[in-house]
């Protein structure tokens, strides 16, 4: 396993400290918030970086420092024990939310405000104490999920826990275990005991490996007692299909690709099989009163999302939307958090719509996408066919973004297949903070712009999403240590650098007393009126002929 | 060097045949326009894909058939030589408008008129006899670039056919040889000789060449007999920055990152060492007369075009587009045909401003961007970050898209990185073209998830943009032949199958007589209202709380 170190070189993981109150005019503690500082040189200041990569070489049989320890034994000695929105509700702003707000640059306020109106969530079950706390919204960073899991064809615990370091060393948010085969239970708890970020699940897949496979045996009970489980190991987020009702399922009926969520079509088997409205709807608020024990935010699945770009923004996908907002309002009468998933296969001009309906059906809770895949014709390199979608649904307003790895459609993703789906999502984040103007966003694209500029090569490189294959690209073509301080690189070489051209005018200006550009452009006004007058008798000739 | 049908498993190139008139009354010939045709499974019509990869097989030193011997020809006996913009203009459909036509699957008399009007170029010098003709204009189906070229740190004129060949097996539209080292002119001979695709070239820098690599050494008079050789040995498009005017160059010193391309500060520094103009807007109209002789099409380089984020749209990039908008229409006047390019770094929500100032200032001629890339923070990773950008304004209106590999910004790119920035931008560009609701590009998605939905793995691999890796990703999880037909995926295993659970949702409605989508939701209607009741008591509850 790379460790932090070699895979950000010249980084360092600081922490910001931060007092925070335990309860509300309670004792107070000191918060550790991780940075990734890149120290850089030139005389430049360091950059810090939002870091998700957790404490890292402990033992994976000691699981990670419990964080949050004394935070939830201060609440539950003060009796006041509730959900992140219930906090936020009643006025009070808890460590979760300072740890947050320091991650994020942003007040505490702002962000209980945010919890409060239900624009945002903190993922963070009272049972998962390693978490360090994080928040989607989409006011705040675009995140990203890395999904992991084993399946009955291949993988093991060792595996899907190294997946888990692998996914957050390289900037994953959140981490969905999806896994499906045996060790259910076993693969999770280790890979909670992990995990610095939070954990989602879809309980209906362990449900279903109870039953045996055969989706129409499941039962309310059956699933009921896999989330009460799943609750007390430390899930932070659950996927429920409550949406997918009885009398959408026949609307699937006529695309292309029919259902293709797992938990979609789970679902629409057991409703046909009973011809019984899905039990997941009929129950929902008694999972409410479940998930609200323990913190754990929804993410309401969209079981019915396209699987293609033919069956994009159909009916049966929006039919499951408008439920997804039914069941946003009523998991907020239970003071429960909660987010919506969407899709999917969408091409550029239909994604938008999806963004616009999902704000307004379902008040705003925070919107999380599976990419979408902007076409379908490129079987491994969907992870590039989504980061174009993703980027514009962030942009959009979507505030976490599933990732894709290139083996979607085709096969298990290894190691390599995590990190490019990670970082080509990181991407897809980055591009959507500047697009909504985030000022720490901008602030790192200009670090790096800066010292590509001045050819501060090992600066750009320290500075890059992917430090090592960036030097290591330079490397094949310019391996001397010489050249990573030359002022030209491999693609014009030395005479041609247009970078180098650059610094050329700027000293020729400076040697010509032409530093000032108003004086400059004061000078050349003659000339250019002459070529101004010439550009209009081109026009005019033009329009005659 | 991997073949065609290495490359593209169960496709082969077929030609459709359209006869054409080689002058207007003349005698005619038949064209034979290629495609790549993809044999199905199950039944399925065989799809036809646009196809760039050229006649295969040949000797480099023979280069390849000349296919518009005869065409050339015959104008010249008729005495009716000219460019395609001054056949257009006539109301000539020509040879090169039919092949067109056919490629795009659209009327020959539509391509005219987008010609005619300016809206679109066929870059096609009558030098270039081994041209398959294309189109670049913004009602045809997006198009990309791949730039080769050895520079003076390594590269031989073999790679350099090689990587052409390369390029347009993968799907390169046009290619731009922007050779700076020894060897540019024997260079350049052989990739013409053997380019099916038009080759753009940037003549400054073999002018630069000549003059030993002195910017402030150059003269119109060198310059000149550059563009003459390159115009007898059949470039087809000449990238000429002819935009970046003296009194813009001082707007760059405020700039992040300056002048980033070659040929602008080339120029930027011949202005300032001469205090005078651009020789190349001076002399611009000798140049469309040069150009005009061969029917060479203009690309308008955007010399000052943003090289970060923080440059993106600003007063420099802007005053040159407006020249390049003044150029366009002296190139019009003398039936030179022309495109402008464009930028470059340009954060999400800043690229659509650029194309709607292209098209106003520019008068609809062709956009061609250089990606642009949609943040700074991942070199490595470039063809994705300005696939992301390429894609959007590719939707939003872009003709032609350069693409960018893996190495931007760090080296040169080896066969591997060449392949990775073309898959990259042909993704893109066919996004976009789903996006403008391109009837072909739908046809071909929809064939494809089609062969997913159906479990008809080996069409879903050949349909794909890249069949061999999908093939092998697929095999690395479940590598037996057996899989290939299985009804499940690596992904889920057999019990999970979402696609096989759909396939058992319509067994089971059909075994049941629900076929019949309306009667299934007459049949919930009592259900599905006594939900929406309750639904919308919860609605009422969470507003008063």
């Amino acid at each position: 396993m790379i460790d932090f170190a070699t895979a950000f070189p010249n980084s360092r993981k600081v922490y910001e400290l931060r007092t925070a109150a335990l309860t509300p005019n309670g004792p107070s503690t000191t918060l550790r918030v991780p940075m990734r500082e890149v120290a850089l040189g030139g005389g430049e200041v360091p950059v810090r970086l939002y870091d998700t990569s957790g404490p890292r070489g402990h033992e994976v049989q000691s699981g990670l420092p419990r964080l949050r320890d004394e935070w939830i034994a201060a609440r539950q000695r003060a009796g006041t024990a509730g959900t992140q929105l219930s906090y936020a509700r009643r006025g009070d702003i808890t460590p979760e939310m300072e740890f947050v707000a320091v991650r994020e640059g942003l007040p505490p306020e702002f962000v209980r405000a945010e919890v409060a109106r239900g624009r945002a969530i903190i993922p963070a079950n009272i049972r998962h104490l390693e978490l360090e706390p994080m928040i989607i919204g989409r006011n705040f960073l675009v995140k990203i999920n890395a999904n992991i899991g084993n399946s009955a064809v291949r993988s093991s615990v060792e595996d899907e826990v190294e997946k888990l370091q692998w996914a957050t060393l390289w900037g994953a948010d959140t981490v969905m275990d999806l896994s499906t085969g045996r060790n259910i239970h076993e693969t999770r708890e280790w890979i909670i005991r992990n995990s610095p970020v939070p954990i989602g699940t879809v309980p209906i897949y362990q449900a279903l490996e109870k039953v045996g496979g055969r989706p129409e045996d499941l039962t309310w009970e059956v699933y009921r007692d896999t989330l009460v489980e799943q609750c007390e190991q430390g899930v932070d987020y659950f996927t429920v299909h409550a949406g997918v009702l009885l009398r959408y399922v026949p609307l699937t009926a006529k695309r292309v690709t029919g259902i293709v969520s797992r938990g979609g079509s789970i679902l629409a088997k057991w409703c046909l099989a009973h011809h019984q409205e899905n039990f997941l709807y009929t129950h929902f608020r008694e999972i409410c009163e479940i998930v609200r024990a323990y913190d754990v935010s929804f993410s309401l699945g969209d079981g019915l999302r396209p699987g293609s770009i033919a069956d994009a923004n159909d009916e049966p996908q929006f039919a499951e939307l408008r439920t997804q907002g039914e069941l946003t309002r009523i998991a907020w009468e239970y003071d429960v958090q909660v987010m919506n998933e969407g899709p999917g296969h969408v091409p550029m001009h239909l994604i938008k719509e999806n963004m616009e309906k999902q704000l307004e059906w379902c008040a705003e809770a925070p919107f999380y996408t599976l990419g979408p895949l902007t076409t379908d014709v490129a079987p491994g390199y969907d992870h590039i066919t989504s980061a174009i979608g993703a980027a514009m649904i962030g942009w959009y307003g979507t505030a976490m973004l599933c990732y894709v790895t290139p083996k979607e459609h085709l096969g298990l993703p290894n190691r390599d297949d995590v990190k490019a789906g990670v970082i080509a999502y990181k991407i897809a984040a980055h591009a959507a903070d500047l697009a909504k103007g985030h000022p720490r966003a901008q602030a790192w694209d200009d670090a790096l712009s800066k010292a590509r500029f001045e050819f501060r090569w090992e600066d750009q490189f320290n500075l890059a999403l992917d430090p090592v294959t960036a030097r290591a690209y330079h490397d094949e073509t310019l391996p001397a240590d010489g050249a990573k301080v030359a002022h030209f690189c491999s693609m014009c070489g030395p005479k041609f650098c247009s970078m180098e051209l650059t610094q050329q005018v700027r000293d020729y200006a400076a040697a010509h007393q032409l530093t000032d550009v108003e004086a400059l452009k004061a000078g050349m006004q003659e000339k250019s009126t002459e070529f101004r007058q010439a550009g209009e008798i081109y026009v005019k000739s033009y329009v005659k002929s």
